[in-house]
């Protein structure tokens, strides 16, 4: 081990700088939270979903929101339209524990329906902010559900208030009716147009009137909302195609930057609150959040996904023994890698498939001793083999170090990790839950650098251009690889560039 | 298609056979309860995990339970020493759900503790049969798990009332407390060794003294139970070898046929209750019940079940384009059969990560506009593609049928099934829960019927022998397949053989 | 019986018109919902509690609810201002049900507080509708509770909304933050001096502010509101002086009608918001709602109805053999009228302790056999006697009805019903839940009428100068009695003079 | 104050020997358990009721049940008979917890039905030892609950234990059916009989078998049990009558001391287990167990407890004001003091009706400064008068204690504390839980040290013969009063003597 590798091996003082948000985040990412263990705090915002004429419209959207499910698991809610008038049930937690009960659903009775399901910092997990929202006026209802994160929500919010307006969440979301509510254009669409046109950033909205959903896309399209149809004639929107396939509707076309989308009795009315539109698709997406058989943009999710690992591949030959994927939103990418480097695909990693959202810990004394709730190495798979670690992605790395860690404890010769994307080396301000570069160990350290922190034998990351060619096309977000935003960042403008600076970067 | 075939296509009625025992059920089976989803109606009978010596004995016990979870998801309980006196807390539901809050475990302050897991049949998911069983008497308690199935325990329990005791439970573990409470041989282990030689069938126990564990294993070894050692000295014991890894402990031996062992601040002493054993394992851990990282017999079984799918591709050549495994248990046997065969190795089921005991049902409109759960086709992966689905073994057909249909309608040419273990002709007596041949589609049918039924393009199973060769050794109960059955049936005897009489087999 | 007797006996038809409003509700009464057969369906809107400069804020406040639970039983809420920062936990259900857990005081540190329990209609069992609101704006937090009912709520929404308010509940108390909100006074003080002389009809709010309490009360001071001190110079105010003993505290000072107080570190700061003002106290407070051990105006409840038994006694002299009261409300008086008339006090009527807001309904078999879950006649006491029942009121008559048989089916030979205030003839507009005349028997009927119609053998009422001069003073609400309103009706004018031109009255 | 007042007032040192117990027991009664605080530590074991011949027999003994609560709120159960087959529900909690849901009653299809409300001291709040208990044998069902306290359980369970049986609760109660099962005798009631003879002490049982309900009760009668008819001809049988009243059903006749009665479908059948009987009810039932509205032995509750207060006033002739009474139990004494008196009876005293089985504690601090939840006095009524407090008993007289100190702090002049029933010495075995004399402050202090103690200007007790010519015949156990105990005691002989003799009495 050289020199430099010592000095870049990480102190338990540096290594809690990635975890010093918060240490409990750091258990929680162990032991406590699954989902958060599968998300290594890459957190998408939020899912929707949405019916129009189907007589068990709550019912649709109740499966398509658990098939929405890896979008958001802090809360779900479903908001009917029964001949005009709204009805809504929603809560925190997942959502077959928000609708435990038949009466759930009985009681949404509608012919159209929106669902949500939401990712919440462990901060605000409030049921005030669990969506579709919905609005009681004298003059009218409203239901409204958004996907997204604004870049000018803290100007839009406190600009609202000075002249009087009071939030009944903190969420972004709201902003959007208040903006309606006091837009004078004389008809309703013209009152959501000036709206959208006022906020900036990432948002995929639905909202709910008395005779219609509207379903808008920011200008850029930063994340997906697809429309399907069913068998009988019913209308569904949903933000991934997975969510089709539940409930037994076929896709018809996807909502595309910039468009306004009115579903009503009448079918599919398209129009454009904005010309100005730049499709730039999350590429995380495609990485890391969406369901493998979602169709994003027109393209399979597993098929870009293991595209990916036999890129990866060709990029980087490794001299090994197996292959395996740490499951499982990595298992594409790593059969992908076996076939093409002609390796075995072999399962190193089993994961207990009896999850839940909260484990009890272990004392510190337990954990020294290796408990291991999670996953598992197989140590009659590993033992002795040179193995190829395919995983989508390195966020601070402390899982990887974990994961690394429990391959060589079951006697794995090497470790060599490869990362199915480039390094993440930028925040995300349009809907993803890292706005702090400090949470992300490439923004900081060099690939070797990180390879010797997480403990592998070698450490190999996708190109971008590998990226694209898997994926198959160029309109997407990359930002996060390579710092180039597609939008102006508004309220977050001035404390990235600090951030930036405090690193030296800019 | 041949006449023949026709009258093999099972009409609905007919389906319904293998539905019959109870229609909630088969609702069950598709959605409502994820765990007989994944079990297909094969259900292991229990989980037992014990520990001697170590100051936190409750809380590795809920880890090494966890581990375990696969074995029993009805009720879990765990039972402590502490200095002689014995204390429970037990519960239906999942591990996690027992053990919900720390204070939970707090309470059950001791340096040893057992721990049991448990299956229950629907009607009897009682907390009285929730396992440790504790026992206080005036001259001291016990503790007491089992995990396996007695043959003569209506009989002796039958002889035990009519001499006046009286039972707590209706499972048939309390029968071994009553024959060492009634032996008259002047040592504790004295009494219970004549009680195990009283007992007849498939049997693990741990019991629990005030200054010991005791571990016991039926003649014929049927379920497993491995000894294993912290690092601080401290021994545990458990059904399977990966409840070891999860609490950081190493395997040292296995609990032998016939074997009684004591484990105490002295160790480990070994002793035999019998010398007339007779090795035969039970097959199905190897294909279908053990977690993949478990080593049984010395063999590993994610191993064992890819030697299986190796030695199916080399007995059934079939002609296709990719080979996918249903999710999870039958991964290991599809890669070894795409790693056989040369074909690529495909993702093309996925299963909904986020699983729920209970979900809402569909209604039955729903239902037939095909709202899926838990398992989704990878359309992109299977369409017009000729498949080859490997699954572990088929019961009664009805999911084999479902996963067929969801492959084609998601666009897959052909399906062939391959079955990576001999088809389930005779029922089990030793722990798990198929007591009647009617349950078992090939007890009835031919291979080429039950291909129709199932809708399947092929239909090929592992020959015995490939099995065999596929673990490794043959000391293995393989009565599910061959209807040779190593021990006397006792109590279900008469029952047994007027079910083969029905069936015009015997 | 005379014809004219016969004529006024009600069908079961016309029994139902008292009852129609929904029958569920009449269920409720008789069976489910213990509070609400206590209350006869004469709900309080709230009660309030605050606390300023005491460590144990939260707890104080907690006690102090507990005390007021009789005001409403639908939710309870308490906020804290923690060194600017407010904090909140509220719920539906009592006091007990909402801070059910030691953790739910322990999270709400602050030296200050104000807290509220909320009587809410069946259909808005909201928990947005809960109170104390908070609100978080960007330049500040304010809480807010209210306790009685604005007359021009719903004129003030629309206007509100009309320019662009959101609302987030439908509880007329967030009216006045919008009003704040929206004023234009340089002054927090001008804001809500503004704010309070734009609502009209019976109000007393608290509103937390990050350095102050502000109590207000309406011009006319329907509701009653009361400042204490603690020994260590706490501050406390409270809907009732009961709620002061609870925590120790002593009653310094009343709030006065068009008073606004505030209360900070530097102590009580008195101001007006209006010099227009006219006390008259809700006598209902003194009649039914207030606790006994509480002071209104200098005047002790228990007393004042002591008092009230003694002039009804007075004024009806009735020829019986015992009196008894129906508990628990009406026992003061029932000891006033035996005393005043040398009769016996008995306890015929004795209350079910162990009471519960949901009982398991009898099937309508068991109605008629006569399940009595929560109050039993004492046979051994009544039988054979001429009894004379005090109550406090009748409202719909259907209590009054079935007490009456109960005594009877017991074997009292007379039922003589005594009711210590005038017959209720008209609706409250300032906080109580009776808007509707229909839902009043003495609206529509004679005395002898209802006398009739409850089965019982005489009905007397008190006098409402009898009234007044058992309370003592006569700055009273007296218009549920008289229909002399003290202020113009805003809002429900209109559908108020309909009702009563529907009843033939004006 | 002379010496001797001064060296008879408590430290709190020696008030904490009352309360040596459990520190945390004294919490409980002033702040947590409503029912143990109104119950001052003396708690009934026991309720039954059972129902033979009605479609909704699990109903009925749920309002049967309700209106038992008194005598048990820790748990409690109802078990049906089907046709034979045996069927139960149980829990923890007040009868409304346990039963909370329509379904929970609707599972208990069946004509007849047992039931019981049992107390339980903390440490075995068990679901294990909720009755009834239900038996499962290979020939045949039974169903058992009991109410009162064998004498020599202890005894009779370790000789059952030396020949292999096995308890499953640590009630006493299961031993009768170890009993019944081992008994020679060729049929069923003879059995029944056989151990009905070998159970010692206080015993009222109700057996439920395939065909009949049988009830027994111990030759001394100790506890009370009736049976009554409804007008269907459905028999019930109750604990105390006012069982009968809530669900509409008229006694027919007690069950005498050592009878066994047989409840089947041909109606009542009388033996007699025993000839050598000597009835002696406990008294406490009139004095405060039982309901006002119940009558044991043909006497009405409320109306001893009047007479004893009258006889208290001739006995104690006292020069006060007011006449109040502590809520709930001591009100009937109270008013027959008054009326005897001609003093006035006031509500000096008013509980809180919102009653919890949980509080959240106050802090020390807050203690101090007086937090009182659940009574409170009534300073508008007690300031500056001379009061006579009448209570049913004292116990450890932390309780009297407190409520002087409240009356006091509230103004009260002098207080004087009467209590309608002799002093309690001695410890009770037939089934109330005082088993240790050091729990009775009367047992070893004067009752002017007593008074001291308590804070009182004066202490009277009701003259023993008084209680009996107030009760109105002397088949009562006094034992609590004058020590003479009606029977043997057995296994509590040895403790009992040297619990004297430590106190020096004997």
């Amino acid at each position: 081990m050289s020199d430099e590798m010592t000095s870049a091996t990480f102190t338990e003082q540096e290594w809690s700088h990635f975890e010093k948000k918060s240490l409990n985040q750091t258990e929680a990412d162990e032991l406590r939270d699954w989902s958060r263990f599968e998300a290594k705090t890459l957190n998408e915002e939020c899912g929707l979903f949405g019916v129009w004429g189907h007589p068990d419209a709550a019912r649709l959207t109740y499966f398509g929101l658990h098939a929405l499910q890896h979008r958001g698991q802090e809360g779900a809610g479903i908001l009917v339209n029964n001949n005009g008038k709204l009805n809504r049930h929603r809560g925190l937690g997942l959502v077959t524990e928000v609708f435990r009960h038949e009466k759930d659903l009985e009681e949404l009775t509608g012919s159209s329906a929106i669902g949500h399901v939401r990712y919440a910092t462990a901060g605000s997990a409030n049921i005030n902010n669990i969506q579709p929202f919905q609005f009681e006026f004298h003059d009218g209802s409203l239901g409204l559900a958004h996907n997204g994160n604004l870049t000018n929500a803290q100007s839009l919010r406190c600009e609202l208030e000075k002249s009087g307006a009071i939030f009944s969440s903190n969420s972004d979301t709201e902003i959007l009716m208040h903006l309606i509510r006091r837009s004078h254009h004389p008809e309703f669409m013209g009152r959501v147009k000036e709206a959208l046109n006022t906020v900036k950033g990432g948002f995929a909205y639905l909202i709910m009137t008395e005779n219609s959903i509207v379903a808008a896309l920011d200008p850029n399209g930063f994340r997906p909302l697809s429309i399907g149809k069913m068998s009988n004639g019913a209308l569904v929107v949903a933000s991934e195609t997975c969510a089709f396939d539940v409930v037994g509707a076929t896709w018809i076309q996807d909502v595309q930057p910039g468009e306004i989308i009115e579903i009503n009795d009448d079918g599919i009315h398209v129009d454009q609150f904005t010309d100005s539109t730049n499709m730039t698709i999350c590429s995380m997406e495609y990485i890391y959040f969406a369901r493998p058989d979602s169709n994003i943009a027109g393209v399979n999710v597993h098929t870009a996904r293991k595209r990916s690992g036999k890129i990866l591949a060709q990029e980087a030959k490794i001299d090994a023994d197996i292959v395996i994927g740490v499951p499982n939103s990595s298992l594409s990418a790593a059969s992908g890698y076996a076939e093409e480097s002609g390796l075995p695909y072999e399962m190193g990693l089993i994961k207990n498939q009896y999850v839940a959202r909260t484990f009890i810990q272990p004392t510190q004394e337990l954990r020294e001793q290796g408990v291991r709730m999670k996953l598992s190495a197989v140590r009659g798979v590993v033992e002795g083999k040179r193995v190829i670690m395919v995983d989508d992605s390195i966020v601070r790395g402390t899982t990887s170090r974990r994961i690394v860690k429990l391959l060589k404890d079951a006697g794995a010769a090497e470790v060599h990790v490869a990362i199915a994307s480039p390094a993440l080396k930028y925040p995300c301000f349009y809907g993803i839950d890292i706005q702090d570069r400090d949470e992300l160990i490439a923004a900081t350290h060099t690939t070797d650098e990180i390879r010797e922190a997480i403990g592998a034998d070698s450490l190999t990351y996708l190109s971008q251009s590998g990226l694209v060619e898997a994926i198959g096309h160029d309109k997407l977000c990359l930002s996060y690889f390579d710092g180039e935003y597609p939008t102006p960042l508004y309220d977050y403008e001035a404390d990235y560039l600090e951030s930036l600076a405090k690193n030296g970067l800019k």
